[in-house]
Parts: C-alpha cells; structure tokens; sequence
C-alpha cells in the first residue's frame, strides 16, 4: 500500500482512505467520527458499537444529524473493508481486534492503553489483569508524533498515548539530554476535565455531584503513572519514577499539567525556554506561550493544539512546566487522526485545522 | 464584480474574496476570525479593533498562536481593501462605517442592529436615539437566508439577524400563509448562554454572580422585541405583536426559545410536522428532529446548525415549538459567513461544515 | 398529642419532636437530614436507605463527619420511634409507608407525588399506575403553607408540593379571586436545576452531556402539570387547564418559572404590584422584589425562599410572573419542614433563617 | 472588657457583642453579614461601603430582603459603636483604620493581608508598597486557631490568614517537630474557585472567559508564598523554603491544595495517620478521611469544614497530603468568625454549624 505523498510523486491522485472506528459511541469513538466525516482523506467505511448496534449514529447523537454512519456489531470480516482502524474501546479489549486487523493487514491506531505499556508485566501489576496478547506488544509504536514521527511513519500498529502522558511528556520532551534536571524529583499535578471518565454512568460523572466540586483521585496510583515513566526513561535514557496526581475539574473538556522539577545547578529561565522554542518551532499543534501569559484550557478547546509555558523559580531552584491539551483532541482522537495522518503520508494537519472555539 | 459561480460558468479560477472585519475583538468579531482563517475563499485583509489597536491578535487572543492577522484602528481609507465587510461593533456605531463601504463599492454584512429595523422612528422608541443614517435603511436586506435567500444574493447590505429573532422567526417562518394560528397569543420565551451579553465587563457577566444562576431580564421590553415583531408581520401578512421574555443561562454558548401559539381549530401534530420538513429539508443548517426529541442547546456548539422540534398539545389546542442554535453561530457569526457566501454566489456551507463539538 | 405553642401556653418546656425521614440519601432526603440535625427542636430517630442500609451517613456524605445518623432498613415497627415521618421516595411508593404511620398515630409529610393530587384515576392517567391506598387521598392536605397554612396546623398528612407547582403557584395565588386574569391563557414556562431529576444515574444527567447545555423535556407532558391545574382551579374557583414546559438548567440547585396570562382590561401594574404586596406581606419566605429586579435563582440558593416579580406589558395586555425557589429547599425538603413547623406549632422559620450563600 | 465564658462564670446573662464591618459588600464582607445576622452573639452596628454608601444592604443584594443593614460611609467616629471590627478590604488599606480601631478599644479581625506578614521589609517585597503602620505588625497575631488558638483568645487585633495558606497550614501543621520531612522539598499546587479573586470586574473572572476553563496564575511569585513560608518556618522551627502554584478553577467556591513533600526513611502511612487524628481529633472544623476517601471541594460548600486525606507514596518514599476548604468560609470569613468567637469567649462553633449544603 503506497501511501499518500509516495502516489503524489507518482502523479496519482489521491483516493481517500478508508477507515473504520470500533466502538464509535462513547466519547473519543464520537470525537472521531466528528473529525473524520470532514476529513479530506478519509472515509469512513466502518462504525461499531456494542450499545446502539442497528442503528444510525444520527438517531443516538442526533446533532449528527445528516452524517450517514450505520453502527453495525464488530464482526472480523468487518475489518476487511478497512485500510486503516481506530480503535475505541475500554482497556483490556482491544487485544483480539488489533490480532484480526493485523492479521487481515489492516493498520490500526489503538486509543486503549493495551499495546502502550512494552512489558506485559508491568501491565498487569497496573491493570490488574494479564495481557490477552504480549506477543502483538513489541509491534506497537507509542504514538506521540512530536517524540517518535519517523516511528510512527512506518507503523502497523500505533499505540495512541494517553491523555495524561500526553499533557505531561508535551511538557517535559524539550529537556531529555540536556542533564540539569534531578529526574527524581519530578511531580507531576494534573487536571481534567469530567469528558475523561468517558460516557459510562457513575456517581464520579452524576452532574449534580461533580458540578461546582474540585477534586483529588487515583493519588499515587493512577494507572497513566508507568506509561509517563516508561516514555521518561526512554526520552531521558535513566529511569526515572515520578509522583502523579490527577484531578478532577467541573469542566466537560480540558487538561492542565503542572510540573516540577529541581535544577542541578543555575540554569537560567531564557536558556530553558530556547530550548522549547527550538524544540517545537516546527511542530504545527505546539505553542510555546510568551512568557507570564499561562496556559489555560479553553485556549485549546476542540482544537488538537497543545500550549506551554515555564519558569525558573530562583528561590527554589526549581522549574516549574504548565502545559494545557483538550483531553479528547490532542490527549486522545485529534493525536490519533494526526497519526493516522503520519501514517498515510498526508499533511499531518489534515482534518484537523479547527482554531478552536471560543469563547 | 462577479461572483463565485459566475466565474465557474465563464470557467475561471476562483480568487479568494477579500474580507474585513470592523470589531473583530469582540466575541461575535472573534468568532468570525475563527471562521473566516479557515474559510476557503475569503482572504482576511482587515480586522479593525478600538482597545487593542497596533497588537497582533494572537497576543489577545493567544489560542490564535500561528495566525498571522495585525489588529488596526479603523480609517475609512482601510475598506478600499475589501470587497466585502463585516460590521461587529455595539449598536449606534455601524452607520457611518456602513456610509464609508458602500461610497467604495464594498458589499456589507453588519451583525449589529442598526440596520434591522426598517423605520428609523421604532429604531429611536426602542434603541433610545435617533438613526445615524435613516437614508440607507432601504438597502438593508434582512439577513435570514432560509427566508429572504433570493434578496441576499443580490443584496449591497445584509443586517445579520439577531440571535433571539433568528431562534425564532426560523421556528416560526414555516406556519407563514396557513391561517390556523391565532398570531395574537403567541409567546416567545428564550434562554441565551452569556456570551451573548458580549465582553464588555459587568456584574452581569461577573462569573461569580452569574454561576450556578438562572434569571429573566428585560421582561416585555427587550430590544429584539419589535425585530421578531416586523420580520413576523411580512411573513404572516398581518401585524404581529408578541410577549418576548429573554432569560440567561449560566453557560457560554447556546440559545434555546420555546413558543406558544394557540390554534384556529383541531390541526394535527402530523400536519404541521409535515410543514416543518417540507419548508427545511434542503436547508443545510436546520433539522427538525424525531417526536420526542427535543433540542438541547449542545446540539448545535460551535456549528451553524438550529435544532427544532414540536407537538400539538390537545388540552390547550396550543402548538408549542422549541428551537435551538449556538448564538454566536447561526445567532451571528456563523449566520454572517452563510449570508456571505450567498452574497458571493459561494455554496452555502462553505467554511461551516463544522458538525459540532460534544461532548 | 400537644404541639409546641400549647405546651407553652401550659409552661411546659418543649421536648424535641422526634423525627423520622423514609429515604434519607436520595438529595430530598439528604436535604432533610441537613436541615434536621441543626433544627433547634427536631430530634432524628430514624433515618433508612435500601442502598446504604447498615452504613453511617457520613460514610455515603463525607461531609457529614460528625453526625451520627445509622441507615436502617425500613420495617413498619421502626416507625413507632417518630412522631412526624418525612418521606422521600420515588413516586408509587409512598402509599404503604403512609398506611402505616397512621395507624401507628405518626404524623406524615410526604415529600412524594402520591398525595398530591385528590383523585386516583387523575394520578392514574399521568403517572400510569393505579393509587395503591387511595382511600387514604381524601386525608392528604396540599402542604403549601402561604395558601393552605390553616388546613396544615391540623394535619396528620401532609402532601409536600412538587417544586415546579410551588414555584407556578405562589406567583398566581394572589390574583385569586380578582377576576382580571383570562385563565384560559395561562402559559408556564419553567427552568430546573438538574438535582431536581435526582440521584438516580441516567445519560441525561450525567456531566459531560448536561453541562454547557439547556434543554426542554416533557413538553405538554410533564407529571406536575395536573398538580398545578387542581391547585389553581381550587384557587380561582374554575377549572382551569394551562400549558407547561419544563427545561433542564446546567446548574444544580434552583428553579425559575416564567408565567403568562392576558388581562380582562386595563389593569396597573401598580394595581397588581399592591395585591401581592399585601398577599405576601407577613409571609417570611416569600419576597416581592422592587420594580425592574428580576429573580435570579442564586438569590435562594440555599434558602427557604421565594423570590417574585412581575410586569403588565401594555403591548400585549399580558401580566408577566417572574418566580424562583431552590428546587429542594422551598421547591422540597425546607417547605417539608417549614409544613413540619406549622404542625407541630413551632415558629415557621425553626431551623430555616439561612439567608442564603452568596456568591 | 469580660468575654462571655467570663461573663458566664460571674452568672451575668450574655449581652450580644456589638460587631461591625468595614467593606462589607466584597465577597469576603457579604459572607460576614450572612453569617453575623443569623450569629446567636454579635449584633452587627455598623457596615461601610465605598460603592454603596447610602443604601441599603438588601438594595445591593436582593437575596437579603429582610436584613435591615443600611451601607455607611466609614469615618473613624463610627468604630466607637463597636467592640469587634471586621476588616474586609484589599490589600494596603487596612492600616489606618486599624490604628484607629486599636486607639479606640476597638478589637480587630483583619481579613486583609496587611497584617499576616512579621516582616514590613517582606511586605514592601512582595506587595509593591511601604507597609503604613509597621508599629502595629508585633501586634497582630496570625489567626489559624487550629495552630494558634491561645494567642487568639487574648489577641486584640487578629490577622485573618489567606485563603491558599489555611488551606497549606492545616495539611502540612501535625507534621511540625516530627522531623522525618524534607521540608526543602515542599510543593504545594493548589486550585481556586473564582470568588477568590473578588468581586472586582476582570476579564480573569469575566464569566465568557473563565467558564470551561481551567488555568495556572502567579505561577512561582503569587503573595501567598511568603506567608505561608513565615508560618511554616515558625511551626516546624527552620527556614522553609516552598514552590507554590495556585490555579483557577471554573466554580464559584472551593479551594483544594495538593501537598507534595520527601520523607527522611521509611514513614508508615498509618504512623502519618494517627499524628493527623490525634491533632485534629478535638477541632470541630477539620476531618481527616478514611483512606481513600479524597477530599472534593463540595464537601465543604458553605461550611467552615476542612477536609484533609494523605498517603504514603512508597515508589518515591513522599507523603502526598490533599486538603478542601470553601475559600469564602474557613479561608476568610467563616475562619474570621470563629477567631471572633474565641476572642469573644464564645464556643467555637456558635454561628458557624451548617453541615454544609449538598448537593
């Protein structure tokens, strides 16, 4: 299968991909139907759901109103009519689907957190439960373009990073191989907004009890900790061990993370923000914000954009990293159709110029 | 100048159009910067502002890292730039500007009131002042494309609708010419996010006063009142007056209006439902949804769309009608792209195709 | 049984009554026990829950740590502990519990819509079940003190307002009897925080789907509207048939409703202002706003009151009511204890001087 | 001056003590008047207001209809009616009307910043200014009764504390003089409702703007820091040296601070545990959680509650400490009404016993 800038040179004009999403309804599943009916390249060929299969995507999300999905139940020979699979589903579930598709040589962009982890160990002490197929683990690609593009380019199976590794490694890439950071003082805080938790019913997501409440959960055992560690120790070549905690904010959609850091010696804040300048000057969905002028998460509202900003704080030695992504953009279904797009040789803006909408 | 489709006839490339935005800090000015960056065939070559004169607007607005548009004071020279101009400024102070662009030939969609309205004396009993410019009332061409699209199109000057009218004269418009409405019961009773109260600061708008509360204003005396009245009474061949009560939601973005009516005699819910699909269904931006369904204003966030819905209600022998829309959308900015495209013989949903953003 | 203004006139120092709540972690039932335990003259004795039986309240709200209430299973004999049971569950289930407490000689208020309306084949035709007890209907007073303040001293059944008809109702009774309101008119039209739809999980109030959202729901079908007919026919002395429409409001706690009648003739404003004045004026929880100051439902966030204003639009020769309450304190749980008050013949606002919490 | 236990003792019946408010239409001044006119002790003689000087408290704020509070312009001959003066106004404006309060016997709850700070060399650092009565800082004490409560009792001009501090003081105070935290590596990240920021008009706190968002500020220089360093370095005997982030969060009340620290060795969760119960088993306003339980900021909406929970993070041997206040109640005027009641003599929790309002 060529791929779209190898038919360009070849003079061909491009036939849009066909692409198929298993498990369409719940809210990364819908986030990615709504990016890929306006998609220049795509089409959608495929649309599972265990919950509503039999009907229109239009008569359960009936703003959608005019996109014709039929949700049909997953059947492997499904998978044949798809070039390309996203897929949606809750940990744990994906195992079987991504062994068809790979099978059937179907590539497939996995949103799940089954092929993020490369030990199939580490996956059940956090997960709880064995890994239905280590075999299909070293296949997998950790799906972050602005750390592993050229991977991801030639990847068959690409494990979309989570929203909170997003948010946090976003932040802290710039620094690897520069050594004047102490990894082993690193806190991660970090705050979501509710769309996170997904559509499944629960008192955590019950309007009334979550509305006009902040909250602390998962403290020191948030299953995203061994993902941000494992990507670190890679990226900074030690292992590093951090403590994370997330938070819930009464907001729909939105993630901000604070981070910091000890310093080995004086580094100043200028040269620090150099290096992220440079690191990111060419990276279309990553914005090194001016200095005082601090992220907050409506700034990345519905778009795939990730913005940053730091200091250097004199009186601790410390540097402190805020970074705000739009936790189901670029912290799930945005990053996946921007991999899709490395992927299939296409503009990795594609589908995904929306500004964002404020206010 | 030549429009769109005309030069696809004669078999020429189309060049994008040059548009300006006088206002274009504001909320409805800031929407139509969203949408206009992403616009197909529109070039922004002007966005005029008062407060922020001499920025670039990303420093404003920094989620618009990467647009490259320089905010300017308005000189009456600057419209000789554009072929079409987009008026956001508060009422009373489009008048002269509107004066300027049309002695140059500039095509104009204004999103304030001043032009709405065809006498300049319910212009002064309602707005308080007398009309900057009574002589150029004449030319202007309601904006509501579902209604007066053939006027649009060949329209110099379009007074974009107001976001209450629009609710509701496009929950109304189908009922026109079928006598079995008793016009002199009707009720109108909207519901706006606050965005609509724009970004002037107030305690209104202060969110502490305005989280977590419901509450009616300008009860029987809000300014959009005698708008619905006139574009009503055209529609329905007779002077139509109503009760309008506007109330504030504590959200951002959405307009919901509920309308009572009572009926001449037994009509059946059927009957008008059948009006309402016969009248929309080639309209791409609204939908009556299924029996039962009724509209929530998320339906239509950041889209161009209005969502209704009806029943006929047999113990009251009333119509109730719910319509929906995303206020600065079909309520203004988004409204304000379609009629442009009209104005330029561009398709309609050209830098619309937005599907909305939900969760 | 003596109730507390008696035992006074003898000089006996009052006892605490005893007080039991059937459903005390449903939010009514939460909103009792909140008010309960800070009541000078109410002692909780009994306090069940089917979900939490055997736990501590402060193990299902942690915000309660400190108050020592033990969940129990319902059984009839636990009733013989109380003097006066509230009781807070679902419709339909009421009935038995009640059939109990009398003939235990334990007074009722029920917060439920099971005795609310005076004739079963009315409650069967809206809530689509046969009364299980309605022998027991005739003995049920409609618990809205500022009208049936008399009926309710002597009550052993209390049938606690819906909150939608306590907020339609106090903006109309004091038009009763003054023969200016054309009845067959009347719309209202109403807005509810989501707590109002309870505990109980269901997409529709859950987070992500909710918030940033304002929907109608049950248009010209809501349970309350037969309520608010037989009250306002029993007031007005005709029968009287209205249009009701709910809408869900993104907040939590509050409620407004919007009312509209026409007006036999010319009728002030000033006339009207002065009959609910008058009508109001000894009243504690009730407050006329001054000319212009629209309610806003945060004005009794909290509170046991209601707040109204009103206009004549001589356009329309409507009167326009404008009435909010906190869903589940005047709107539930504070009316329950403020018809618990007047029973036992304490001071009405006992346990209920909260001004309110602003901001 | 007798207090009231004093007063008890001698068998003298307990005369209302005569409080009075400077700014008392801020937020922090509005939430003193809602819990002062419902104080079974204070009666309030005397509220200032710059803005609303003339009017009458129930003009400005509607909900108070009832309260019979009319708005004063201060003047120094007011304070005599007073023998308890609240301060409620910004920073830098609290001096001379506490030098003229001193002078005149008048004792003070400054719920400003002006007197927190022991250094005006530390003040004039972080608050831009020369201090205005440095002679009168040895005077005030730092008013956290849960750390300082015997200075408090004989205190005549108490130093109300910050909101973020309280919130920090409280989590991190039962550690002091245990010695087994690396205090140089104390980060504390908290998050804020936006009454915190007052009821000034801002676009920080603008509703369009803020809504749906959720941003850092004052990242590394905010004016709480040096406070909460001077009152951790006097509780745990060194310099202490802290990285502080505040954060704002969409909702209208609530505070929750994040506390980060390293231990020495091994620390046992449990050992850290019972320190934390047995500090805080007597104080009627603070409650740690059962393990796992984490603190949401709702559980102490409208309360003068703090809810603490902690663990032990053995991967990375920290403690992490998570603490809730309602910013408006224990982080200003509820705190400053219980600093008013030990003054006073009187219990602790007179005026402050709401359980809190859930949902």
């Amino acid at each position: 299968m060529y791929n779209y800038k190898q038919l360009q040179i070849l003079g061909i004009r491009v036939i849009d991909m066909k692409v198929g999403i298993i498990g369409a309804t719940g809210y990364t599943g819908l986030q990615l139907v709504q990016l890929l009916v306006r998609h220049e390249h795509a089409e959608l060929v495929l649309a599972t759901s265990q919950s509503y299969t039999g009907k229109k995507l239009a008569a359960v999300y009936p703003h959608l109103a005019g996109v014709e999905v039929h949700l049909e139940t997953y059947e492997p020979e499904l998978l044949d009519r798809c070039e390309y699979l996203f897929i949606a589903l809750p940990h744990g579930l994906s195992g079987p689907v991504v062994a068809e598709a790979r099978a059937r040589g179907v590539k497939v962009i996995d949103l799940g957190a089954d092929f993020r982890l490369d030990e199939a160990e580490v996956y059940r002490q956090w997960y709880g439960s064995a890994h239905s197929h280590p075999e299909l683990l070293a296949e997998g690609v950790y799906g972050l373009p602005e750390v592993n593009r050229d991977k991801i380019r030639t990847a068959c199976l690409v494990a979309n990073p989570g929203c909170y590794p997003t948010s946090a490694l976003l932040a802290l890439a710039p620094l690897a191989g520069q050594h004047f950071c102490k990894m082993d003082t690193l806190i991660i805080d970090s705050k979501s907004g509710v769309s996170g938790a997904g559509r499944k019913l629960s008192l955590n997501t019950h309007f009334s009890e979550v509305n006009e409440s902040f909250s602390a959960y998962g403290v020191a055992g948030h299953r995203h900790t061994p993902e941000i560690e494992q990507e670190l120790s890679k990226l900074f070549g030690e292992t590093v061990t951090v403590s994370f905690t997330p938070h819930l904010v009464p907001m729909t959609r939105g993630m901000l993370t604070t981070i910091y850091v000890s310093l080995v010696d004086n580094i100043s804040e200028d040269r620090v923000r150099r290096l992220y300048q440079e690191y990111y000057q060419d990276e279309p969905f990553v914005t090194l914000l001016d200095p005082g002028q601090w992220p907050q998460t409506k700034y990345c509202y519905g778009s795939n954009k990730c913005f940053i900003n730091l200091t250097v704080d004199g009186r601790t030695n410390r540097l402190v990293i805020v970074s705000c992504i739009d936790n189901l953009m670029k912290g799930a279904s945005g990053q996946a159709v921007q991999n899709f797009n490395i992927m299939a040789g296409l503009p990795e803006e594609t589908g995904l110029a929306n500004v964002g909408i404020l206010p």
